[in-house]
């Protein structure tokens, strides 16, 4: 299991790197979420999120062998670019597995950051076999996106940096997909600050995280869920992330994607920083106030912002929120 | 006319009520612009632009009977924010005069920052007769959005803490519309660095400055401006703006709606930071590279945001910057 020793070390290894992001305050949030907001901004990460870190920790340790044959990943998302930008640092040769009907913004932006980019015949269903055979043929190594120590250690930093930035931090609060970042970030928290709590947080029907910790067992969803929360679609937590995650997270909150674009709407429009969905998830459980229960007597919350590659095309969907009607939702915000 | 010690006096009187705000800085938009950007984020100013700190020093030097009889402002934009926050700061009453078509989320944002909205029988043509009539009756003090002496002096702190933050600034980009904030930061950074450019950044259509700058007198456009900038919509700069203007700065460039529709949306894509189009002027001037026969010998360029009130239903009319046809626009940017 990944310790506070491996995240120190991956921190050490990627200070040349990448940006320590900044922590951003906003009063209107503060009184929104009835309490101080610490928002450990992830968006301003290179690559617009925290993926980086757990990409470039793994190639970092790879042999130069292993650098020389390449690396490659399957995703549509924030960790394809993660690796593509970790590779293009290095010189090593990355290759992006997407399916065919892949945003195409999305690969292009990948392809910008020097990725190869293979989508023939690629479904979403067909992905992880594809990438088998590309490995078998060019001897690849995979850079999996969550369940994997070095990946877990290089997300953990986010951790480190909160404990350290954070004065008196006693909850943080964290999205759950795959379970990459709230593993790294629970053992580097929970080692540094052991009074400290740590929430996962999840959106309807993409709340595999929530029942697995309810029932004590990994639980898997039937199908992919249809959040706007696109990065944490996927179906359950890692395994090595289900370790970590069942020992030392001390709940999973659920929140709606009404709740998620309200706060993203709030952080633009009071915070001015740009998140995309899944960004603002985190945020969502403190915004929306429906986990009294669970963190009423949370005083100095951490919430980490992942990411902010937000597409701008969705964003309309959030604009009915900008003035929602009255008594429709909890949130209340007076001015900064 | 507006000297250092007032601006020094102005940001004394500020301190305890304003942020200093930071500058924001993003390898993608400097390799747009072909130098190092400092980005001065008044988009992150208590009410969301620079507006708050001339309202503030004027009314910190009101008596206490002024006081007492409250101020008033024809706006219907940050300009009213700004005084309807300073007033409720000081426990000032504040009346804002709006024209009966203003838009109601402004509306709605000024009374929520406390200030008494007039909007009966108002119109763009007749407001400042209704603010004439509403201070004879009730003794109000006027509180002018920016030819005033106090104005000058509080938006010049921007340029104060521009001279202070940012290392061997040799030319500051400034949006023009009344005048105010250029004339404040010209004084400002003329005095502490006299050897560094100032310049004004106005949109076609907007061009009065430039004009009155190219001509030596005063200009003053026949009709208000279609502007996507709103915030620069003036129909001329004050006098004693232009008193500065000609003077200290440096030259005056004008964008096209197109150039700062595509700059809005870099800084959000890419800074992941929320600015309004007129936010996004100045950084426009840079990022579209017209005017290299003006400015191509800038090293270390400082750039007001000067606010970040974007009306999210307006953002469609960036989107298609998103991904501009190749050869359509001098933009080009590389990933960070």
């Amino acid at each position: 299991m990944v310790t506070l020793s491996d995240i120190r070390a991956a921190a050490t290894r990627l200070a040349p790197h990448i940006h320590e992001t900044p922590i951003l305050r906003c009063r209107s949030l503060d009184e929104a979420a009835g309490r101080p907001l610490a928002l450990k901004a992830e968006n301003l990460q290179r690559g617009g999120a925290f993926k980086l870190r757990g990409a470039l920790n793994t190639l970092l340790q790879l042999s130069a062998a292993d650098r020389a044959r390449g690396v490659i990943a399957h995703s549509s998302g924030n960790h394809a670019q993660g690796v593509a930008i970790a590779a293009r640092m290095l010189g090593v040769r990355a290759v992006i597995v997407m399916p065919q009907n892949a945003n195409p913004l999305k690969v292009a932006a990948t392809r910008g950051y020097g990725a190869d980019v293979v989508q023939d015949g690629v479904t979403g269903d067909n992905r992880e076999q594809a990438t088998a055979r590309l490995i078998a043929q060019h001897g690849y190594t995979l850079v999996h996106p969550y369940d994997d120590d070095r990946i877990i250690a290089g997300q953990g930093t986010v951790g480190l940096e909160i404990a350290t930035q954070v004065n008196d931090v006693d909850a943080v609060f964290v999205p759950i997909g795959g379970g990459g970042l709230i593993s790294g970030v629970a053992a580097a928290v929970k080692s540094l600050h052991p009074g400290a709590r740590v929430f996962g947080v999840e959106t309807e029907g993409a709340d595999d995280a929530a029942r697995s910790l309810a029932s004590g067992s990994r639980q898997r969803l039937s199908a992919v869920p249809t959040t706007i929360a696109d990065g944490i679609r996927s179906l359950s937590v890692g395994e090595r992330n289900w370790e970590i995650i069942r020992r030392l997270v001390d709940g999973v909150l659920v929140v709606s994607d009404f709740d998620v674009a309200a706060a993203l709407t709030l952080l633009l429009t009071r915070v001015k920083t740009v998140v995309e969905p899944t960004g603002a998830v985190a945020a969502a459980a403190l915004l929306s106030r429906k986990h009294a229960d669970r963190i009423g007597d949370v005083r100095n919350a951490a919430v980490v912002l992942s990411g902010g590659n937000l597409d701008l095309g969705s964003l309309p969907l959030a604009l009915p929120l900008a003035d929602p009607p009255a008594g429709a939702h909890p949130i209340s915000v007076t001015p900064s």
